[in-house]
């Protein structure tokens, strides 16, 4: 709620001017300490920009959600852009859609799906079908892509394995059906059903395709079946460019991210596959826009794997790509995470995540490193991370006097 | 409004689990320095079991309800168990029946009662006659209590001194009716008005009882008639179960606390006066609960008392009974409180309280000790203390992750 206010008010006091924002996101950088060495992922790797540019700049610690909250990517980066990520919520199939890099339209409704294993009585016996390849699922998607009925077209998408994505075209569709998975094994798919009159039409044309399914998929043992959950539509937010006046871009190597850049309104910029790709990216594109969100997704991979050895090697490499950023010198840059992912928790945590703002205008602070431990002591103290947008806005003397 | 949803959201996220929460509230912790040694209680007492879980664990401060505002043990507990001590308010009625330990059912209105004093004319000269000794008021009590009008029964039960509390139980009572007390000499008592039309059968009922309380104590001069105030029902909240899908168990010697905790939810355990019976009846309860509040009132009272030198002994005592906690190895300590009392200040106060959260997952900071001035340093921050129980339930692994 106060988030939705906070726009609102940013949205009366943002200028556009000249100056450049860089916000680089270094998915899951914060970690726990290697208990052999007492020391983080960020605090082993050799890290001689971030270090500098912290101790030019201020740090702090951020809540992506709130303390004690895991976020998952989309509520993590959501907050990083300054949305609430409570209220502005993303649905699961548009989510899975956005992450297989599906242009969703206005109107669209997505859904994630599973290929899965039923009996003859249309039991369900293995919601993943027992885990087919994604070669397989890619097969089977293509039997069911391009379906035409009642006016409305199905694109069906494949993920990993055996999740797919639906996303159903046509006019007037409302997503509020329920899921016909049954979350369970020993029970038949449930049957979709509306959840407010206005999307019988929906419910209706849902159920046509799970049956159109169920036939195409016959003979297509262990994959005879899908189960579908999470219809939603790409919600509408008000893009960075109403809120703050930027023209934003966003350089990331993996869909997911893209997406996201995407619903908050960003233009989304071709990059390579590698770090340098991006700050390359990144300074080939300089002159054009005055935000960049640059996502490195690799340390979020090392420390979900629990790789706390790759995950230094990886921070340390972006480290090294930093040299290109800080010859631009951007007027602002910040330097954070959506969220922790200790490579001793394998996966995503609720600790808060280190941030470095650089620019003529912060106060600089006492830190003289970029790690877990420092910025404790950090001049921006612990603050949710929906601040951070104000904050990078300010310094780069984006934001008029509130009030007189 | 924030915690509201926030309650929601831990609702959908939290997991049971084997793991175990013990928080252990040392009423009004938080001090003042004392002017001679510079040094607060806490900073006084010599607490090594508490300086090794704040060297291993991590720290900060708390501010129960907000800076500046210094809370009563109802806002200051419903905070440390996660409910927004602002909106899940408590009427003092119920408070004070909560305070003698009166098993409130569901319909009940409890209201906060003085014997006071009135002239001929009827009007108050003190409104606590002379402060009766609270075995006067229990003799007085005795007169009242039972008493059936209308189909509803008056439980009256004595407090301290010339306080009491009347419990009304029959079908349909609204709690929304006027105090008679009016929180002046020199006027008569207050006529109780309905503040709602649901409410009319109740405020008859009031006035049926407060007159009939005048004719019962007219010859008991000094103790001649009643004021009555903050007529209030048990409030709704959700349980702790429901929110943290936790089976809870309260330890604490007074029966306010022991009330406090019941409204959340929580099972109630049987223990004695002491310290050192608390914690024993922790370990004898330990494997059929997975969440423990252990309540030590002492500090707070001789911090009330203005008694510096006894709360530093009583932190000194709860130092040497956690030898007992930590050999059980909880998977998260918490120790806090409620409130700062400061025994320069003979009262609660608004000073952050310190905390200190001891789990394998917390992330360490360099906090050394548990004090004031070394938390001020602590790696948790200053935060609400409301935030305390997602903490908790993150560092215990039951809280899954937020959004995909």
């Amino acid at each position: 709620m106060g988030t939705m206010i906070n726009l609102e008010l940013i949205k009366t006091i943002s200028i556009s001017s000249p100056t450049k924002i860089v916000l680089l996101v270094i998915d899951g950088l914060g970690g726990l300490p290697n208990p052999q060495t007492g020391k983080t992922e960020l605090e082993t790797a050799n890290t001689p920009n971030l270090d500098q540019l912290a101790a030019k700049g201020i740090c702090g610690l951020i809540d992506p959600v709130s303390p004690g909250i895991t976020p998952g990517s989309a509520p993590g980066h959501l907050a990083l852009f300054g949305y609430d990520p409570i209220s502005f919520n993303i649905g699961r199939g548009v989510l899975e859609a956005i992450g297989v890099d599906f242009d969703l339209q206005p109107g669209d409704v997505a859904a994630r799906g599973n290929f899965c294993t039923v009996d003859e009585r249309g039991l369900v016996t293995d919601r993943r079908a027992g885990r087919i390849s994604t070669e397989k699922c890619t097969e089977l998607c293509r039997l069911l892509d391009g379906l035409v009925l009642d006016e409305v077209k199905f694109f069906v998408c494949p993920a990993r394995e055996h999740r797919f994505v639906v996303v159903f075209r046509g006019q007037g569709l409302v997503p509020d059906i329920s899921d016909s998975d049954p979350q369970q094994i020993g029970i038949a798919p449930k049957v979709v059903t509306t959840l407010c009159p206005e999307a019988d039409r929906m419910a209706s044309i849902a159920s046509q395709f799970i049956a159109q399914a169920k036939t195409t998929l016959a003979e297509h043992y262990p994959a005879n079946m899908i189960l579908l959950r999470g219809f939603s539509q790409r919600p509408q937010f008000p893009t960075m460019g109403e809120v703050y006046k930027l023209k934003p871009a966003a350089i990331a190597s993996y869909p997911m991210y893209r997406g996201l850049a995407k619903l908050a309104g960003m233009e989304v910029l071709e990059t390579g596959m590698n770090i340098e790709d991006e700050f390359i990216t990144l300074r080939q594109n300089y002159t054009s826009y005055d935000f960049f969100f640059l996502h490195i997704k690799g340390t979020d991979s090392a420390g979900e794997d629990g790789d706390f050895d790759r995950k230094v090697r990886i921070i340390e490499q972006v480290d090294s790509a930093l040299t290109e950023l800080i010859s631009i010198e951007p007027d602002v840059i910040v330097v954070t995470a959506d969220h922790s992912a200790p490579a001793l928790l394998k996966g995503h945590s609720w600790h808060p995540v280190p941030i470095l703002l650089h620019s003529k205008w912060c106060r600089p602070d006492r830190v003289g490193e970029f790690s877990e431990s420092a910025c404790v002591l950090g001049g921006l103290g612990r603050f949710p991370a929906t601040q951070i947008m104000p904050l990078a806005m300010a310094n780069a003397l984006k934001l008029t006097k509130f009030g007189a």
